[in-house]
């Protein structure tokens, strides 16, 4: 896939949102009667024993080998950079798409460390990209607009980018990958991703605002007004998800937002990334709590606005070590856990096989 | 090698105590300055970057690349499970190295999935093993004493056990490994961590036993009470941690003990598995605190005495997956982590290589 056309019909993307299903609790006693027959106490994997369960309800396979995983890297700039909201200047997005493309930037390495495919999506960055290999164009604008004069996307953008996460979903499918794990780069998108946090959960910007790239102390100052500005144009319906999207959101995270529900009307589990991919995985949850069933929180961010998302998500997270990269680093690295998880399940011994005795207290 | 004559001259463990080198400032500016040079907003990788730095001041290299790495999972009997301390009976300490030789074990899944090479000690089990690729024979007596009824070890004992664990280390060494992991199997072990724990910090023993592999309310309530009588029985003075390991540990904590000093000796870095092998840390870091330069904590395990061990080894946890299997399964988790922080330091590009602009704020 080199190419999505973005369309502004949103039928895709109702379609998808409306065939979520739920869990079979069969399937959850099937695993856990295997989990239990395999040599090791009762319990004593912990959340690998989740994981596996909830993979397996999720496939409602016996086995559950994870041959073939992607991480979605969705690009965009944002119009709200003119504001002074980030450490760095616009450019690097798209400079930092180049970076993925020769395989240099953190995603690249935890990628092939954890055998996982990139695919990066360029779905809204100012500036031109050729053809290569593990890029897919699908630009719905050049770039997000500024949302502290305005709305962040018109209501066609909203629904060309929400289309262009379906239909990553669906090739992903095609393409046999089991996992999917969420990424973004967008210089300006913890800007984004707090004006959404702030009015999901009822926060105040500086409540939810963090350092993102690496803001001094003005700069963190100039962002949290830049976000009560963003707030006050709009006027975002903290009650309908897709409003709050529109109006203070970006074209990744739209994207992602897509490409999540689509994954789990799918049936296929989503890992999602830091603080910028929880922003879209919420909104997602707040459209449709069934999509919860389909989520593992990859890793706790440290921007501070991320624990309230997590609760939006309703998954503690797999890992915490004080990362707050995005592309889909931690992502990558929980895909890892994972992929353990799932091997515990298909490949070890039972008690009675091996010729162990069980408990006798 | 398949076999160790286990030998009570202290004199090597002594000689790898005394050798424990400090780690260079000199390469810990050199690491940070590179990693501030990769393409990332700076310490966005938060404790990969942690990880990175110690690994470069422990090896003295300009690059980590981590190719060879082993889990020791040593193998004893503890004779205090004729008090009834354990869910499970005690011959499934064999059964289980019989397990892991066959590759059906949570270990070796893990291993397995993190290219880790498993090599299982017999340094104490009750019952005899044949020759088989991985196992290495070093069995210093068929079980760790009754610690209930006198020490659980003799001193000839314990100075063997430690002394193979020097030569796992120097062994570990010439077989090009650089990074060593640590595990064990032991029924009954549980009751000994938790001793040691009771003695080294003070604390009751109802505050640090926990369920192991699974008791119910009684056998819970029985193992506090064996612990406080070993404690009676042997009264450990808390001042010599030798002492401690002597009266109330067990064959395969000793050779834990013993392989992270004579691993820390030879600039190895370890990676500490759960409660049993962070009892083992906590009597090395009492002994020379230079060693916890060499260790990460691979995960907080669930059993409830671990968070008072991790505080004597000073190192926070790399993983939180509620788990408590011991066999070296949570570091063969945290050695992919650790593996990944390494590549993220060898294989990521600059930002002059990628062209990429630097921060601006």
């Amino acid at each position: 896939m080199t190419r999505i056309e973005p369309s502004n019909d949103g039928a895709p993307f109702r379609a998808s949102l409306a065939s979520i299903p739920l869990l079979s609790p069969e399937w959850q006693a099937r695993s856990v009667a295997r989990l239990n027959s395999l040599t090791k106490p009762l319990g004593s994997l912990g959340r690998l024993e989740e994981i596996a369960t909830r993979l397996v309800q999720i496939r409602e396979e016996e086995r559950l080998r994870l041959a073939k995983k992607v991480i979605f890297t969705l690009a965009a700039d944002h119009g709200v950079t003119d504001e002074g909201v980030s450490a760095y200047p616009k450019a690097v997005t798209l400079q930092m798409v180049l970076n993925f493309l020769a395989g240099g930037a953190a995603i690249n390495v935890l990628s092939r460390h954890g055998g996982i495919e990139v695919v990066v999506v360029d779905i809204g960055v100012d500036g031109d990209l050729g053809e290569a290999p593990g890029l897919v164009h699908a630009k719905v604008a050049r770039g997000t607009r500024n949302m502290a004069r305005g709305p962040a996307m018109s209501e066609a953008e909203l629904h060309a980018a929400l289309g262009v996460g379906i239909e990553l979903a669906a090739w992903a499918v095609e393409q046999g990958h089991v996992l999917i794990g969420t990424g973004e780069m967008g210089i300006g998108n913890t800007t984004a991703a707090s004006a959404i946090t702030a009015v999901l959960t009822g926060r105040q910007a500086a409540q939810v605002a963090g350092r993102g790239t690496g803001l001094d102390d003005p700069g963190l100052a100039r962002k949290i007004k830049v976000i009560e500005r963003a707030i006050e144009v709009n006027r975002p319906d903290p009650a309908q998800a897709l409003h709050v999207l529109q109006k203070v959101g970006g074209l990744e995270i739209a994207g992602l937002t897509g490409l999540i529900i689509g994954a789990a009307s799918r049936r296929i589990p989503v890992v999602v990334d830091g603080f910028i991919s929880s922003a879209a995985a919420a909104i997602a949850c707040r459209l449709e709590p069934k999509v919860r069933q389909f989520l593992f929180a990859g890793h706790r961010s440290s921007e501070p606005g991320h624990a309230a998302l997590l609760e939006i998500i309703g998954e503690p997270p797999l890992l915490d070590l004080q990362m707050r990269l995005g592309e889909g680093t931690g992502a990558a690295l929980a895909m890892n856990v994972i992929d353990a998880a799932a091997k515990i399940y298909d490949e070890m011994a039972t008690f009675e096989s091996a010729g162990v005795s069980e408990a006798t207290a």
